[in-house]
């Protein structure tokens, strides 16, 4: 019984943890959104896996005809996610898993209906704080940067469908499968089953009074 | 950190399961709901317990006043679900799972506003043939109405929040919890941590540049 997928809009803070999440979080009816971009591929990176590598003037072109859920220009490139390939996996029943920043995510959600959208956040600003600090990957200008703007990022924390609190990586994981499961019992991504339950011509009168010829047909 | 709860109706055709399932959904955050009856206790049964047992006049005391979130009458006894049990419990962070018939379910979903609704159903109406057969508890008459209404029943199907397939017993009882530990990551279940980490007050500037005593006090 085939089953209609969804879109995951997962998103978060800086250092909310999202991207370690998004890696760890494998299943067998998962799809990873594909973000398409002008940049030119760097060393190792695969058309089709990493990015979809396109010119500025295909990009512009897809742009226009609102092929695009979001995009945004960073540092002289554009990048950006195709609605085609997101509806294709929607429709072949497959959970498409988007990690996205806070702004970019509500776009998403108001743009694709069959989406689910997840907000990821850290017991409190301090864990974040930590979390930021450890990476050991950014000046403290940036960090008080990200900090601030976390701050008015969870701001929109109730715009989301759910809210997982990252205090665990596994027991976070764990919360985005239970949110997945229990999304693909929503009626409206059970069609087929509704269609073929109501369709049912499975006759009890026939059954019970019939001959047993019928009753073995049955 | 304390969550809302929420009121879980369970529905379902005769035959589906449902009292099977609730009879093997346990969990700590969870409570049944109890039905008020003017039905005399039975040996055996408790009041507070089973039934809450009242006089016709108490009963009817409750309904003018809007206090059952639905009533029924059955061979001349009174039965109804009291809102204001359902709602204290709900406050508290629990789970109050309500087994009830179709027609009730989606008169108690429209009167409580945090409940979630969630359609048992056999993978087809041969299976649930099969399963009132081998109750032996119902002539064939009664079956051959079972099945009918059942039929009407399932046009409901789509008015519910979840729809659970009852194939196996053990998973239909893990989907329920997967639903419920689902709904436990809304927002609205989760205000009191966003009112928390919406008034943290940590203060990057002065983790990162003020005293070390106030770096300890942080």
């Amino acid at each position: 019984m085939n089953k209609k997928g969804m879109l995951v809009i997962i998103s978060g803070p800086s250092g909310s943890g999202k991207g370690t999440v998004v890696k760890q979080l494998n299943r067998k009816d998962f799809a990873l959104s594909i973000s398409m971009t002008t940049r030119k591929p760097r060393a190792g990176e695969l058309n089709g896996k990493d990015y979809l590598f396109c010119t500025k003037e295909e990009f512009v072109k897809i742009r226009e005809s609102g092929g695009f859920l979001e995009h945004a220009e960073f540092v002289g490139n554009m990048y950006g996610t195709p609605k085609e390939y997101v509806k294709n996996q929607v429709n072949e029943g497959k959970a498409v898993i988007l990690e996205i920043d806070v702004v970019g995510a509500l776009q998403v959600k108001e743009k694709f209906e069959d989406s689910i959208s997840i907000f990821l956040i850290p017991p409190s600003i301090s864990d974040l704080y930590s979390r930021l600090k450890g990476r050991k990957t950014e000046d403290d200008a940036t960090i008080i940067r990200r900090i601030k703007r976390a701050k008015s990022e969870i701001e929109y924390m109730q715009k989301y469908d759910y809210i997982v609190i990252n205090d665990d990586i596994n027991e976070a994981v764990q919360k985005l499968h239970t949110i997945i499961d229990s999304e693909y019992l929503k009626p409206s991504r059970n069609q087929n089953f509704i269609n073929k339950i109501l369709g049912d011509d499975f006759d009890v009168t026939t059954v019970l009074f019939g001959t047993n010829e019928q009753i073995e047909r049955n």
